[in-house]
Order: structure tokens, then C-alpha cells, then sequence
């Protein structure tokens, strides 16, 4: 298949859509991004990597985070794992807490931010700090992405603070029902670090191919998870990687995904390829716009839907 | 593959299984089954059934027959029906009535109760009377099947009407949204009287090769849906085809699929075959215990997991 | 104190009122009411009954009914009614059905809907049909209001059904956690029935005594029910009596009453009088705006909160 | 009325229940104390205090305090505060978590956490700083009590700080709406600290005096607040004051009040006395069991319920 060809052909097809969504404004150096940016990366199993529009350009990774973090948790915690962190879809944001409540404290799924802050708290505990915990996620991200310029956008980081307090909220329940282990503040900051680094589409396309390939990346033949886990990675990122739209990116795209507030996209096409878009403007349920509608052309135009 | 051997396999590694789970026990016809069952039967798209177990016992349905109402509502509907029904997993079931408040009536997907009792009332408004629409529902799941013999079990459909008083409040709390057009009893006895239906796993794993196959039929060649329509039931399944563990079979499966609470799960091998299992007792969230286990091995032997 | 000044006082002061609120529409019986309507009754032990405005204009009293179908059940089951139905304050009203789920079909008191319903339900079955039911409540009312004229309106009856799927929703889910007795339409039918009543300020008013003096109807000297049941409705009338408002309309007024959607409000003083407003444009908790305004400043010149 | 002869007939009516409740056990502070503990107090508008049990022995007032907080932060900010505070029940404490999201943040009333909260939060901006608030808050509470010795028992203020998950969560919530000014661990820590204040029966039911009284101690003659402030704040008791037990509360007792976790039960009867209660062992609800029993039995032998 020309992928080339096919990338080319999606950037046309979405041009019409700049315009519509919103760039995510609760914080400065979010609302500060150009909405009229695009770009798409595929990388296969050979190391080839097709892009199209900006895909050198760098953005903050946000929510997408969350799937190296959950890899590097289940690596060391294993199926333990799922005693404090569960895999079940959330259903709708308004239920968050009294979900969380009801639920006696354990996240729904890794991918929800209760999720990804107990995910952050076992790696805190398992690194023993909060330094040396943000020092492996930054290890293993640069790892996987075969590239070690990728950093953490301080200003991002810092002035997520200042908009903490349902994180902290979310956290200090939790730890009301002991499914927290270290400080709140501290932790929340932690989480924070991570979903500010920055990367491009060509580096995230290429991160995905070890969840493509069985856990193995097929370029290093570095071994990172065994295949039942990347499997089960995959299985969560298709039924929860969207927040409440899992259901509808499954239904409109049909890939395994895991979008973030920052405007991008990664997902994978199992035994095939890793994917990353960005385009900052989002839909109604804080997935990038334009990129859920370019991998919706991609999986039309390939037929590579996983269904 | 030799997927008899597979099958053979399974049959024994399933056995220390039985004695686990329970049998629904709502209504006397579903709970005097024989719990010690076990059949699963695999239809290849040229036909070939490979079968193991007790596969030519019928038993009842229940919410397996959710997908061909959903199937026969968006063929003759089409992208219309989402106005009145979402496609998103519905998280966990103790709110299931404040969600449906919460969204103003409108059920989640079409596979919660609320959702196929939304998708009845639309056949029952198509066909104009419940008559009419169950002798469609009827033919369209004898033609897919590929088998004229299928029939509704009468004592089961009459004696859910004991328990409906939960359906019942779900169909008037929509219908004082205005998402009913029928009168709640008529509906909610054709909604169980689709769900009584009788069949085997043979016809079941039968009636999933339009599914597998781009919404046509492999053998007959009949067209029922398009490849768009098919594709997008099948994200349905995998997202919601569990009530509140989809999460989980599409993490411990990786198949898109869907359960009743008769004991019977069918499953879809996209490009590949269609599956069904039987065993009565089920898990704590309503699901076949074996059945779910038998899929599992059958993903895990074969390598056919969609991720 | 000159009741009947204070009375012509509040008809000046409620003036500048007449134009804010609105009046129930769901059902035109109630919906083609003259808003610009207002009238006041208090009735002492002795018989004395001072009025102002439309005081005998018949209006419906909806859920003022509540109050004299709760007297009926707690004479007739005492103590064993609060298996069924609670005494607490229900919260807002969004979460109704998911509360009443929470708590196993047991409404949180007899003034919500379901509450009023389980009520209805006891005296059902207490007098062994729909019709001898209704007619022990006509009865009642007949007697406490001392007005052999009072009869329901059937107009208003019969079109409450055409918008009833919401209570049939609560009474089906109560049903199916075995609270509800009866046929679920009869009930709410006989229910609607009660709730269509049609009553002026003074024999509203009239009605109110026994309530005031222990149980004890101070002019005919019938005793009703015991000095405690008297003393816990009227705290169940403090504390529930106006919906989601309740608080507030103890805060304002400072008196234990009960209001109706139809624009009617009684209000109890212990040991001293009954009182009745009738204005029919209601405020955003569906209580009486003006009605509710006339009893706060009626407290406020007598001094006779309870507080 | 020989007060001293009801409350030595009390005392000996509730002797069989001792050993019947739990003591507060989420701190050692409380955990600790002795469960045989019966004290009742009554004061009168000339300053006559009857006494039974152990009404000289100080105990955390624990929840009590809102009482006096909110009469601070009423007596400053006047209707003001109910932009930032409502005056309805609560409903069932399942939900506190949901409701508080449900109404953006807004606490149904100054008796739940969250509402005491804001109240606290209030008094740290007025009085600037959470230093001069705890000394405000003290001097107010000396003053009604008419007694200089009352003060904060360090040990359980501290201790609580190790439970003060939930709080904290509700606090971030609140501030995620901005319903919150100060640091939420500062301002949590407050508040436990006002809560950890200790006195006695005899203090308390001294200190009800201006609720009984329209603002003004009948002793001292001093005005804290207005009359109508004091009704208002007498029927946010009422409707309030027990949490989910507030109905029940007013349902069996018949009197404003307020329960704390401690033991303690406050209790005001309009133009004529302060009461108040001992007795640490809990009912369900968690409020004195055998405070609320003798409560009961007060206004059963006095007849001086509000109804």
C-alpha cells in the first residue's frame, strides 16, 4: 500500500475541519497552541515512517502518557495490578466521583485520571520517589521512541498546579479508602510531570510499534512486556483509551487508541504499524477533532480496521 | 488449523469448571437447566462446522438476540437510530436508571436492556404491530442461520413477563422522555419474547458469518448490511457486548461478541469464522463462566485475538 | 391578635407578586387556572374562620392530598407503615430514582411521589379495592374538612394519566423490589384520583385542625389519630413537606405545611390553628410563589413560628 | 415544671440501654472514651441550670461547633453566605460526593462537612487568617457559654488530620468550583481544630441560650444576632442538624438541634431553654443513642416539642 499516498490524500480531506472544535484553554500554555496545525506519522515494523503536515513539530503528549505509564506498571506489578486499578469502560464523566465512591476508591480503568494516579502512585512506590519514578517513565518513553531528546515542558507541568484541586480531590478520595500510598500534592505533581512531555508524531507512531508487536519492538528486538500484556494493553486503550467517546472511536475508527487533551492521537494496528496525529482543536469530548477524523480515513482507505 | 483438535482441547481443559458460577434463577424455565453443559461449535466461511459438546441443545437466547435487533433496526433505520440510542459502554449497572435520567432518556447502547427495549419499540413502530415485528425478527435470525426450525419458547417469554416490573420502569421512565412510541407492556412482552428464542450453537455460531464477513452473507451471498454497518455492530460488542464486564472480555478474549444470560456467547472472528459457546452457569457479572474461559483458550490457541 | 387585618394586610402586600412565577402546565385542566388568584383562610379551634380573597374558589389540591393519605395509613398501620416508606428529607430531586434504588424501593417519605404511592398502595389494600379506597379518603376529608361537597375532579384525574410514565417508572421499580401490592396502573390511577381533589382556603384551612390540636378535631371533638402520630406529621411536614424546598420554606415560614402543584398550601399552627393560601403561579420548586410569601409574612406579623 | 425530678427520671428510663450503639473509633482521641457516660443539662432564661449524670465532664463537641460557626459567619456576612452555602437536607450521605458535583460545588447546608467547610473558610477571609478565626471562633463560643475556660483539646485536632482524606477531597472539589478562598490543608486543619473544642453539658445547654431567645442572651443581654437570624439558624437545626437522621430526629424529638460524633446532642426549645446531652455510644446515624432517647423522653414528659 502507498501510505505515502494515503496520508497525503487524508490532509487534503481535512481541511474543511480547521475551524471547528476548541484548543483545550484551562491553562496558558495549552490555549496558547495554533489550532490550524495537522500532522500524521505511520511507522512500521521495518523502521519506515510516513508523515504528513507537522510532524516534527512538538506537543504536549498530555493523556497519552498514561498508556507508557500502565505498561511500566504492569511490567513490574503484574496481574497485581488490578487490585487497585480496574479495566472497565467509566461511562459518562458526571459520575466520576460517586463511581470512584461507590467503587470503594479503585478506578474503573488506567486511562480515567483516578486510574492513571494510582498507576503514577505504584511507580512512586516501586521507584521509591517521586524523581527517580519520572526518571524511569523518561527512560522507557525514550526507549521506546528510539530517541533521547525527549523532555518535560516545565511550564506545562508547573501550571497544571494551579488547576489541581478535582485531581486532588479525586486523589484525597482515594486515599480515604487507602488506595493511595504516597502524599496527595506530591503525587499529583508527579502525574502532572509526566503528562507534559513533549514529542511529535514521528516519535509517538514509532512508541507504539512494541504494543504492536506483541510487546517486543520489532526495530531493537527489545523486549519490554510479554504478548498476553500488550495484548490486554491494546484491549483497554480500544474500550477506554477516548474517555466517554471509546465507544464511538471504536465505532468510527476501529483501532486500539489513546488520545490526549494536548491535540493528539496515538493507535495501533496489531502485527502492523504505530500511528500518532495531531491537530489541537478538539471535539465536544476532548479528543483532537481532526485526528479522530483522519484515522477514521486511514482505517477506511486501508481497511485496516482491526473489526 | 486443526480446529477440531482445538476444540477437543478446550472441552477438557473447561472441565474442572463445572460447579463454579450459577444458573440464572429469575424464572423456573431458566433455572431448571442442567448446569453440567458445555457446547461450542466454530462455522468457517465455507461453511465447515467444527462442534464439540452437547452443540445440537437449543437453549434460551436471551440477549444474544440483541444483536439481530440491532442489526434489522439499522439496516431499515440506518444512522438514524443513533438519535435514539447511543453506543457507548454504560459503566457499572447500579446506575443504570440515574444514567438514563442523566441523559434524558436516551439508553447508552443497544445492548443494556433499555437500549434494546428502544430498538424493539423502533421494529414494533416499523413493522407496525408487535406481531408483525417478531415474524420479521423471526425470519431475519432464520435466514441468517440458515435454518427455518428456530422458534420462541413460549413458557419462557410468558414467565419473564412475572419480573418485568424492572423493564417496566425503565420503558416508562424513557417513555416520559419521549423515546417510546409504544405502549410499555406490549413492547416490553415483544422485547421478551425475541429474547426467549431457542437455539443452538451450531445455528448461533451460524448466524455470525454476516458479522465476520462485511454484513454479507459468506455462503448464501445475501447482503443484510453494509461493510460500515457490520464493522460498527462489531465495535458495539466488543465495547458493550458484556454489560458491565466488556472491559474485561475484550481484555481477556479480545473478540467482539455478546452474552445471555441463558449461558450462551457468540463471537466474531473478523474475515475468519464465526463462534459460539454454551454453558449455563455464569459469572458474577452475567456472563457464561465457561463460556468465557472456552474463548478465551480458543483466542489464546489460535492467535486470532483482534489486538 | 385581628386575624382579619393581618389577612387584609398580606392581600396589599402580595400585590407587586401577581406576574412572577408560573403556573403548572403539563396538563391543561391545571394549566387554564387564573393566575392572578389569591386567597388566604385561617381557621381557629373555637371555629372562627378568617378569609381574604378567593377563599371559596375550589382549586385542586394535588399533593396536600398526601397528607391526609398518609393520616389514613398511620391510623390504620401505625408504626409497621415505616417498613415501607421512610421520614427523611429526599435531597434534590434529580437523583429520585437512583435514591430510591440505593434504598431497595423504600421512598425516603410519604410526600414524594413514591412515598405517596406506597401510601396509596397500603390503602389498597387496606380497603380491598381502588373504588372503596378512594372513597374511605373522600370520607376522611369530608369529615376533617367538615364539607360533605368535596369531590374529585375528573377532568384533571383522567388527563394526569396521559403523563404518567414517570410514576409508572417509580412504581414499576418499586414493584420489582417487592414494595408495591397492587396493579401498577389501578394505583397510580387511584392516586391521580385523590390528587384531584378540589378544595377551597377554608376548608382547607378547616381541615388542617386535628392536625394543630393532637389528633383531635377541636369542634366536633373526633378524635383521628393519636397526640404522637399528630406531632410526627407535623414534623414530617416540616422537614419533607415541600419537595426540595423544604428547607427553605422552614426557614422562611417556619411552620409545618404542605404544598400542591395545583397553588395550594396548608400550614399547621400547633395548638392554635390551621391556615390555607391558594395562588396558583408557582416558583422554581413548584411551590405556590405568593402563597408562600402570604404564610411568611402571616409568621412574621403574628410571631407564631414554631422557631 | 420540676425540671430536676424529669432529668433524675431520665436518667434511670435510659439506664438500659447502655452497652446498645458504638463509640466513635476513627481516632484514638474518641475511640478512647468511656462509653458508661450519661449527662443532660437544661438551662433557663434566668440563668437556673438543672443537671443530671455527668454534666460537669467536657467532651469534643466535635460537629456542634457548626452550630457557632455558622451563627459567625451569619452574624458577618448575612444572606450573603447562602450564595455560597444552601438550607436544604442533604439527603442520604451516599451521594455527598455527587450532589456536591451535581450543584457545582455549592454544599446543601452549613451541617454537612462541606458546608462547614465553606462556613470555616468564610471566617479564615473575614478574620484573615486561620489564627484570628480560631481565636474569634473561641471567644464567641466563651462568651455564650458564659464561661473563659473552654478550649481546644490539641490531641484530637491533630489526630484528625491522619483521617482527613474525605475532607480534603471534598474541599478540593469545592475549590475545583470555586467555592473555596484559602488552602484547603490549612483550612481543613481549622476546622478540626474548632470541632476538637471540649465542654460540658452544662456549657452547651448554656450556650443555646440566644437561639432560644431571638439572637439575645437572656442573662448577659447581649445581642449576637438578629431575631430572625436566630429562627432561621433554629430551623436549619430542624431540618438539618442530624444528617441523614435529621427527619427522624425531628420525627421522634421535636426540637432544633445539633448531634456530634462525640456524643454530644444540643437541643433549643423556642422562648424557653437550652439543652443539652451526653452519652457517647452511636446510633446508626452517629448520633448519641442514648442523648437522642432522652431528648425524646424530655419533650414526652414536658409536652415542650415544637409540634
Amino acid at each position: 500500500m502507498d501510505y505515502q499516498q494515503i496520508l497525503n490524500d487524508i490532509e487534503i480531506e481535512i481541511q474543511p475541519l480547521f475551524g471547528k472544535g476548541a484548543v483545550a484553554d484551562y491553562i496558558p500554555a495549552l490555549a496558547a497552541v495554533d489550532p490550524h496545525v495537522f500532522a500524521m506519522s505511520v511507522t512500521l515494523f521495518d523502521g519506515r515512517c510516513y508523515s504528513v503536515g507537522a510532524s516534527e513539530k512538538r506537543f504536549s503528549i498530555q493523556s497519552i502518557s498514561k498508556v507508557f505509564t500502565f505498561t511500566l506498571a504492569l511490567k513490574y506489578l503484574g496481574a497485581e495490578l488490578y487490585k487497585r486499578v480496574g479495566r472497565e469502560p467509566s461511562g459518562n464523566p458526571f459520575n466520576s466521583l460517586v463511581q470512584l465512591e461507590y467503587e470503594q476508591g479503585i478506578p474503573r480503568n488506567p486511562f480515567i485520571n483516578a486510574g492513571a494516579i494510582v498507576i503514577t502512585d505504584t511507580l512512586m512506590s516501586h521507584y521509591k520517589g517521586d524523581e527517580k519514578a519520572l526518571g524511569a517513565i523518561l527512560d522507557f518513553i525514550r526507549s521506546i521512541a528510539d530517541d533521547e531528546s525527549i523532555v518535560i515542558d516545565d511550564v506545562v507541568a508547573t501550571s497544571e498546579m494551579d488547576h489541581a484541586f478535582r485531581n486532588l480531590a479525586l486523589t484525597n478520595l482515594m486515599k480515604s479508602f487507602g488506595n493511595i500510598d504516597n502524599d496527595a500534592i506530591r503525587l499529583v505533581e508527579t502525574y502532572f510531570n509526566h503528562c507534559a512531555l513533549e514529542m511529535n508524531t514521528q516519535m509517538l507512531s514509532r512508541s507504539m510499534l512494541y504494543l504492536a508487536n506483541h510487546g517486543v519492538d520489532p526495530i531493537t528486538k527489545k523486549a519490554y512486556i510479554t504478548k498476553s500484556q500488550a495484548k490486554r494493553i491494546n484491549a483497554v486503550m480500544l474500550t477506554c483509551g477516548h474517555y466517554d467517546a471509546s465507544g464511538d472511536f471504536a465505532f468510527q475508527v476501529g483501532l486500539p487508541g489513546k488520545s490526549g487533551v494536548g491535540g493528539g492521537i496515538v493507535a495501533v494496528i496489531p502485527q502492523k504499524m504505530g500511528i500518532a496525529v495531531y491537530s489541537p482543536a478538539l471535539n465536544a469530548q476532548g479528543n483532537s477533532l481532526i485526528g479522530t477524523k483522519a484515522l477514521e480515513l486511514f482505517t477506511t482507505k486501508t481497511g485496516l480496521s482491526i473489526f
